[in-house]
């Protein structure tokens, strides 16, 4: 704690996508200066093993479907634990201005007048196709790439531009896909997408438990449904996908379990 | 160098934005390993700074439109450098799967049996626009994020799914797009955007010396010239561009020369 009339400041920090290696030099200095970490569910257990003995963690989320602290009050609890001149460190899984809702509790802080920071994390999509072998683009191949959120409201159907989403000369990466996975892959082919063209799925992607599968957009669905795939699930679907075959170097097994290949280091130099 | 007949191993690290914080934790500790570093025009002095004393660097890359390697001798460089087990860093700009032609080195490694690792780096579309003030994704403004480049080899014209890239709903980020800027307005307007829509453009987004200028897509390209920004430049096109009016924290000011913010940190505590 500093001197009492003190100027707190908020960090909204992106956490990646759960190997902590893959953390900003940023987020690490941040994390060991902090007073109190507030983080979610989508933070994985490794990244917050480097929040030194000390320093206070909240935890504002648990798994989907269970309970979680509303947004609002989220919003609220970072105004109130930066009195007194805090260092809060807010760790979100992913990166904090892509689907993290990190805006919405910078635009509270903002209003409070609280001084924050972001700092960007490594979002899914980057980091968790890099894992599965997958370029998001590829020269002659893919030119672009569309980032959406399977997931809506839960009183919402999910709407999107599904004619924009249908360009196999770009790669279609849908975050938290998995309870709308049949109708997107209804839509995608109704708007004109070969229900062909390849497909995966990457669960925990990163970690050690990494699981990936690959089929096509047709075919997607079903083989996620009988593989018992589960959150936290990537889509990737597009003609770059097909590159794994070659230039998968984290996990050459689709389901591997205790065998899957260990990324080396080089040793030190002697 | 290590002994004679080990296999060496060849690393492709993506070097992020250009403020060295925002490096991998992973992409430092390769750096550090290291016996040589392939670097390009777009790795930041200052994240060359990292590369210890003693290790070997290559530069195959200088200033756009300047002489730089082609792309096949940047292949065969990285083959012939791995021989002896030496461990070699091929360090670019941005991530190496996102407009980073690294899938291409990756492939060439591959057809050569030398065993490669893929280290993402954060791209310009998320780290320039967090430093800009800009969110990707925000509820009930952007629902989706589209990446593209509108820099395409030199006798081609630019050529993209114009439709797809005209949802008002999603925040479009263009890489290398200061060239065609005004054709990339034609087209998207042509297909149907708003030309009123929120745009910025990004100089040397997270370095000291950032630029940014908040137009729409109707005036952009001609305030983009007669500010005489050059590259790198990102250009960001979408609702969410207006909430930098209250979500910029880097810098306040659209010139500010050498008043510019600086992002304080928290104090060690005491």
């Amino acid at each position: 704690m500093r001197e009492h009339g003190e100027q707190g400041r908020v960090f909204l920090v992106g956490a990646g996508p759960g190997d902590p290696e893959l953390l900003m030099l940023k987020a690490l200095r941040l994390l060991r200066q902090a007073d109190v970490v507030v983080y979610d569910r989508l933070v994985s257990a490794a990244v917050l093993d480097l929040v030194p003995e000390g320093v206070s963690r909240i935890s504002v989320g648990k798994a989907a479907g269970h309970h979680s602290l509303p947004q609002d009050q989220i919003n609220e609890l970072l105004v109130r634990l930066v009195r007194g001149g805090r260092c809060v460190v807010r760790l979100k899984g992913g990166d904090p201005f892509v689907f993290g809702r990190g805006s919405e509790e910078a635009l509270r802080l903002k209003k409070a007048g609280i001084p924050f920071e972001v700092v960007p994390g490594i979002t899914a999509a980057t980091a968790r196709s890099t894992y599965a072998g997958v370029p998001l683009t590829h020269r002659g191949v893919s030119r672009g790439v569309r980032l959406v959120t399977g997931h809506l409201r839960e009183d919402q159907e999910i709407e999107l531009d599904w004619r924009a989403l249908s360009d196999p000369e770009a790669t279609l990466v849908i975050y938290m896909g998995l309870s709308n996975l049949g109708i997107l892959r209804e839509r995608l082919i109704g708007a004109g997408l070969d229900p062909d063209i390849p497909a995966m799925a990457v669960q925990n992607g990163t970690l050690p438990q990494q699981r990936k599968l690959r089929g096509t957009l047709r075919n997607l669905p079903e083989r996620v449904a009988d593989a018992g795939m589960g959150a936290p699930l990537l889509i990737i679907v597009g003609r770059t996908v097909a590159l794994a075959d070659e230039l998968d170097w984290f996990q050459t097994e689709e389901f591997p379990q205790e065998e899957r290949h260990v990324a080396a280091v080089c040793l030190p130099r002697t």
